[in-house]
């Protein structure tokens, strides 16, 4: 069928064996909105700091069900390997990045993988 | 500093404003390791019946750190629009895909948001 034969995407990250890491964050209801942009906006100078940080991307939740369990944004990490999330776990500037928004979280979710096209 | 110029990726969902859909998969105890792995081949079938499903990529947990929340498979699709994503959701594909797979989650997160390099 048509559908079948067309060209689909093919990213950087599948050709390279990248790792990602997704972070889900859910703000706690007291922390202001333009402070939550600006931690936001200071995560994503991480890219800048952390060698192994490879790209950063963010996006507000925009689901049109419910079944995002309440979480609001969504950052995207992408490492060339699983060595790069533990040297940038372990860079001061993550480190210091995680003090500062940690107590904003009500709940989040950290989960490290390998996009591929199938198990 | 040398971090701070070095090129990023860019991926082609960033230059075209994709949107992306994850999901956050924990199947229950019950269902066997084998079955797990068709329901998810059988998944990434979708992007070959779907229209508007552009890329299907999927990895397994390999967090090295306990802030999984218990999920063990993440599926990312990306669409070129929300409105794909609707007509995702209606396609006869997805709610066959849908209805096998659900009763085998033990949770599930489902998100959806447009990568962006900031707010």
């Amino acid at each position: 069928m048509e559908e079948a034969s067309r060209p689909k995407e093919k990213t950087m990250e599948e050709a390279k064996g990248f790792v990602r890491r997704v972070l889900l964050f859910k703000f706690k209801a007291e922390t202001a909105p333009d402070h939550i942009e600006q931690l936001i906006k200071d995560h994503s100078n991480l890219v800048n700091l952390v060698e192994s940080l490879k790209s950063w991307h963010m996006g507000k939740d925009v689901s049109v069900k419910y079944s995002n369990e309440g979480f609001t944004h969504v950052i995207e990490l992408t490492f060339e390997s699983t060595e790069g999330i533990a040297a940038y776990m372990g860079h001061p500037a993550h480190l210091e990045m995680h003090e500062r928004i940690w107590p904003h979280l009500e709940k989040i979710v950290v989960i490290d993988y390998k996009p591929t096209l199938c198990n």
